[in-house]
Order: structure tokens, then sequence, then C-alpha cells
């Protein structure tokens, strides 16, 4: 992928499938005085916020007026009613969940973060979500897959998630990879590193943190690399495009011929969550516009600024028209 | 167990042994407009509180100055941190519990509630309990044991209880039990109807409420069974005394040989949950004060009345000495 150029998809009614996790996230009311989860022992109050990563970038995508569609499990439960309310609330089409007999709805508890939150995740459905034929027409239409590590983590997901993926390079989708990698949700974390560097050569564009980066790559090394040797990693593994997000200092990326720096526009920081998924969505919307890659990653960088703004991980957005204009002047 | 009575304990150091589900309240912030969980989804703020009857109980009894144990087990998860330390900041000696690594802190979202709340149970180490001999040595030191259906609904906490309930027998503790039967919580209801009805028998004392006993003995039939005929039924199965609770209409409490009707007396609602917790925990007082049993089901409801005021299962509570001139003035 050329920076300067314009990225082609093919034809589809699907802008971008997100596949993948729909939790509730259960945010605490205040900022932790240190990070680390055994302080969230000391929280009182929690606000139930929609979350997981493709629930919230199919809702932002709907915002700026594009159609996606999310792959994804709920329970039969006030949990799951509330997920499912809130998509069709904000206009997403909901033929691709299911909701799941067997599990109940994924809760996340996360801090309130400025930087890295603390979260324990409580999985149910997002991890027992089975294969239908609903899911492949769904893929067949669609311009580009966008999924996380947190379907791949466990069975049945994992083969529902790799089946579609497999679908997906078929049909010509470009295919999307958020890492989201942490060990804890993992039985076997070697497993899970292992599995992810074999999808890599199949990933046209992936985002990692530099967390991301380090627990896939330098977790047990003696010295942490640098992003732009991290970064390298990724691309010897086959991955188009690299995005490697540094928080306060922007992001790097690479395509193996280019690197490009950005810096991170956040002025105002409230809650960092979902600030990831705003970066996604501002660059889908750009990119399926005909916008080149420079400017796409210009745009997911000026909304993800806007979403540190606000608490959880949905925000109200600004219209694409804005961040235009904002990045012209 | 004659109301007019004094009842005896074997001697022991642990006064009360309470067996089961520690949790992880989440109680809504403000009442549904309609009971029914379906509504919860519309909540957007929870308050963690402290829960579990096993674990109020403890609590209750501590405050009051008596000396309870708890056999439960939690996660190794800041929701465990938390309900460890409740515990140690209240006094209550922690010797009993497990931190069960295969399994998370069972969580319960509650709606505050003036009458029956709407729940949802995410359960995790509460069923996860195993044996072990620590279990055992508390309760040979023991003069009750108390437990509640939730043990009993999973293994392995279900063998865990029915070996730990055996062997109190055996050493002559008095068994209270508190059904806090629904059918949700089981795989399985009428196993769940069954195994409960079969251990009927081995309970000294048992307090339904009337939700309880339609559950378990009117589940499918035509018509709801009168309070009298329930308590019937449950003495009919040799369960030594019934106290079934009927909300703003007080107690029924009925040995086969006679029957006491005590009013609530809650004037100020607030929430109901934990009140049936601060029941036990007042009457449990008294009786191992040598008060007799009619005395002590007063003074159980005088304490259930305090706990009304106030959100989630624990409240401040009066001292014993302020139920007994209460109750005397």
């Amino acid at each position: 992928m050329e920076f300067n150029r314009v990225i082609d998809f093919k034809e589809g009614k699907h802008d971008v499938i997100t596949l993948g996790e729909l939790v509730v996230d259960f945010i605490s009311s205040g900022y932790l005085q240190k990070e680390g989860s055994r302080l969230m022992k000391d929280i009182d109050s929690f606000s139930r916020h929609f979350g997981g990563s493709p629930g919230n970038i199919a809702v932002n995508l709907r915002a700026l007026g594009l159609n996606p569609r999310i792959i994804a499990g709920v329970g039969e439960d006030f949990l799951g009613d509330y997920l499912l309310d809130f998509l069709h609330q904000r206009g997403v089409n909901l033929q691709g969940i299911t909701r799941v007999k067997k599990d109940r709805t994924s809760i996340v508890f996360v801090s309130k973060s400025m930087k890295n939150p603390s979260f324990l995740a409580l999985r149910g459905s997002d991890k027992t979500l089975t294969h239908n034929e609903i899911q492949d027409k769904i893929v067949d239409e669609g311009k580009i897959l966008h999924f996380t590590s947190w379907s791949l983590s466990h069975e049945p997901s994992r083969s529902t998630a790799l089946r579609l993926l497999e679908r997906a390079k078929e049909k010509g989708l470009k295919i999307s990879f958020d890492p989201n990698f942490r060990g804890v949700l993992w039985e076997d974390p070697e497993e899970g590193r292992r599995l992810i560097k074999r999808i890599l050569p199949l990933i046209d564009i992936i985002k990692p943190s530099y967390d991301d980066a380090y627990n896939l790559f330098g977790a047990g090394h003696e010295r942490q690399d640098s992003p732009e040797e991290y970064m390298e990693s990724f691309l010897k593994h086959g991955t188009g495009l690299v995005i490697l997000t540094l928080g306060e200092e922007g992001l790097l990326a690479g395509n193996g011929k280019k690197v490009l720096r950005l810096p991170s526009y956040g002025k105002l920081v409230v809650d960092t969550t979902g600030a990831g998924d705003a970066f996604w969505s501002g660059m889908y919307a750009s990119l399926l516009r005909g916008y080149p890659l420079e400017k796409a990653l210009r745009h997911g960088s000026y909304l993800s600024a806007y979403k540190l703004r606000y608490t959880g991980g949905i925000a109200p957005l600004p219209s694409f028209e804005d961040i235009i204009k904002k990045e012209e002047g």
C-alpha cells in the first residue's frame, strides 16, 4: 500500500465488516490513583458503556455515513438486549449478530484512564460465536474485513473467525487486524503468539500499539526493541501496512518502502478507551471516500483525538466534512 | 424446636459457619420502572456492593459480636480482592475462604428494589469451590452450619457442600438452609428441586420466601397454594422449623405443632437486598444468647426492618442491646 495512492477496494454493499467482541464496558467512575488492576478493588461505582472494538468501529462508521456490518455474538440477557438496542438506535444493521444461548454477554471492567487502562474481562458470548451462512453472505458482500485477536483466543469463535478470514481473502476483501493482544485473554499466550504470527501474511493493514508489539515479539526478551524494529518485525512476517501507535507520541506507519511519522493530535485526554477504534473509523471513512493512504492516516488521527475528550468507547464524532476542513485548515 | 424454649447448641468456637456464595453485587443506581429483567438494559450506572447471602450473614454476625466463619471461594481478581478486604475490615476471619484459580469472582447484577429485585448472576468462583481439610476443621468447631441452594447447583461446589453438610450433621451442628431457589441458577431446575427435597430431612431451620416455596413445590401447578399449605409441604419432608417469609405481610413460622405469625416491622423500604440475611443474623444472635425461639424470630424481624432502609446487602446495624430494648419497649 503506497502512501500517496488511493487504495482500490472490491465492489460490495458493506463497507467494513467488523468481526469479534461485542462487550459491555463497565468503566470506573473515577481515575485510579495508580495504574494497575490491584487498585480497581477500591472503586465503588461503574458506568455501563457500549464496548468492544468491532462494535465501536461499526457505530463510528455508521455515524460517518458508511455502511458497516458486525459479525458477533451476544447473550440472551439484559446486557445483550442493551447492546442490540444501542446498535439499533445508531442505525447499525443487526443481521450478523447471533444471540448465543450457551453463554452470557461478555463484560469488561475497565478503569477510566489517561494512559493504559487496567481491565478485567469476564468473557462469555464473544468466545462462543459459531459459524453460520448469514456470516458467509455478509463477508461475500464486503470490502474490508476487520477483526482483533479476541475472536482467536478460544473455540468456537476461533474457528469461526479463521473460516471467515479465509473466505474474505478468497473473495478479495482487504483484511485489517487490530491485535489488541493481551496474554491474560489466552489460556496459552504462547499459542496465541504463534497463531497471530501465522496469520500476519494474510493481513493488509495491522495497527498494533507499542504494547501489542512488545507482547507479541518482545515477551521474555531482555530489552524492548525500538518502534522501528517492531514495525520491521511485522513487515518481515508479511503484513502489508503496519501502523504502530505510540500513545502521546503519535504513530509510525510503514509499508516496507517508506516510513511515515504522525504526531498525536490529542490535547484534552479524558479517557483513552476506544481511541484506537476512532482512528480506524476515520481512516476507513477516508480510504473508502478515495483519499490516499497518507491523508487517511491523518483523518484517523484527528478522529482519535476527538474521542479522547469523552469517557467510553463511543464519542459524539464530528462529520467527515469537519475532519476534512480541520485537516485542510 | 419449641417456640417458647431455648435451643441447645453443641459447644464450638464458631457460632455460625456460613457456606456458599460470596459475590459482588452491582446494584442499579435507580429503581426499575417495572420489575422484570428486560428493563435492566436501560440502567446506565451500577454501584458495587459486598454480597451473597452467606457473606452478608457473617458480616452482620460479626457486627453483632458473634464469631462466624465463612466457607467460600473467590477468584484471583480485583473483585476477589475487594471481597476479602471488606471481610477483613469487618473483622471476619478469612481462613475458610479459598482463592479459586480456575474461575472469576461471581457477580450479580441486581435492581435496587422495594419488592423482588430482578437479577442476573454471572457465576464463577462460587460454583467452583472444592473441598479441603481446613473446611472440615471449621465445621468440627461450629455450632450452626448455614447454607443456600447456590452451592448445590453446580459441581464441584455441590459435592463440597453435601460433604460438609454430612459432616456437620454427624458432629451435631444445627443445620440451617435458605433455599433462595431460582430455576435460572440450575442447568436442570427439576434436578435442583429433587436434590433440595432430598436434603430437607437434614435441615433444622429453613427460611423459604413464598416465591421459594412456589418454585420448589408449585411450579407447573394450576394454582398457588396458601402459605400454610406450603409450610406444611416443608414439614412433611421432615424439616424441623419452617419460617416462611411473606414480604410486607411478615412471616409465618411452624414446627408441626404450633404456628406463629409475625408482622413485618419494615416502615421505610429503600432496598430489599439482604433483608432476609439480616433476619437470619438477628435470629442467630438471639438464639445463641439464649433467647427462646419466639423472641429470636422477633429479633430477626427487627433487624430485617433496619436493613430495609439501606441499599445493598450490608447495612449499619444497631447493637443487639438496642434490638432487645426496642422489642421490650
